[in-house]
């Protein structure tokens, strides 16, 4: 006998039924980065056309993205983050360092970020109480719900 | 004419490739939660046993998971979280904030965590050198890579 499924109700989870998706997320790291035009994105991604397209609506339907027409004849639109989509550069960050510890090999990390304060961003995630790193073995959960 | 695909080489796409679906972040967050065996996997996230058990491979063979026996008659494994994985833990807590603000509605988040500090844990990601919060319109990039 198997248990029944009883999914998680969780924010990561709905996180990721949005922005689960390699294709959204570097649609979303293009717009960070200035490119803003499905030409754009299809050529610095990678991505099958019709699989961005998808993508695109997905994150405009979930309030990430904004379409702003710039060309009339023949009609073209370029993306915008809204609040919801800046409020991804955490995301973003923390994936961009995973990626540089533990996938860059020999040759280093391909995109250095610097900070305004001068030095190279190494972003880390702290407690925003305390201000200390946060280790997964100094954090609790406090929801009643069980296991 | 449509200029030819120039995938950006990028940690974040890298990154991606190995944790970018929902089902591998969804068996990384169990792991975190302790539940380490396939059966209480499948029911906690609800993935179809397929796609899990693809997944698993995958974080097995990327090295974010480890897999141990603990039964031999069936055999049975469960999974741990290797360094790499445990390096996840900050793209965990951003994804977690970012669903917690954008799609917890009305009833508010769902898994509210606890620092050891004694305050509600609400991740932050700053700049290692500073310690300031990092806003997307403070970074620039080093890396001499066009566009």
């Amino acid at each position: 006998m198997t248990a029944p499924a009883v999914p998680r109700v969780c924010s990561i989870a709905r996180a990721l039924e949005v922005v689960g998706e390699k294709w959204a997320l570097l649609a979303v790291r293009e717009v960070f980065l200035g490119n803003r035009r499905f030409d754009e994105m299809i050529r610095r991604t990678g991505a099958p056309r019709d699989t961005l397209t998808a993508r695109l609506r997905t994150l405009v339907d979930a309030g990430i993205l904004q379409r702003h027409r710039y060309s009339d004849h023949p009609q073209r639109f370029e993306y915008h983050l809204t609040t919801a989509g800046r409020d991804l550069y955490p995301v973003i960050l923390t994936l961009l360092r995973w990626g540089d510890e533990h996938l860059a090999g020999m040759e280093g990390p391909p995109l250095v970020l610097e900070h305004t304060c001068g030095h190279r961003l190494i972003p880390e995630v702290t407690c925003q109480a305390c201000g200390e790193l946060v280790d997964p073995a100094e954090t609790t959960r406090r929801s009643p719900t069980s296991s």
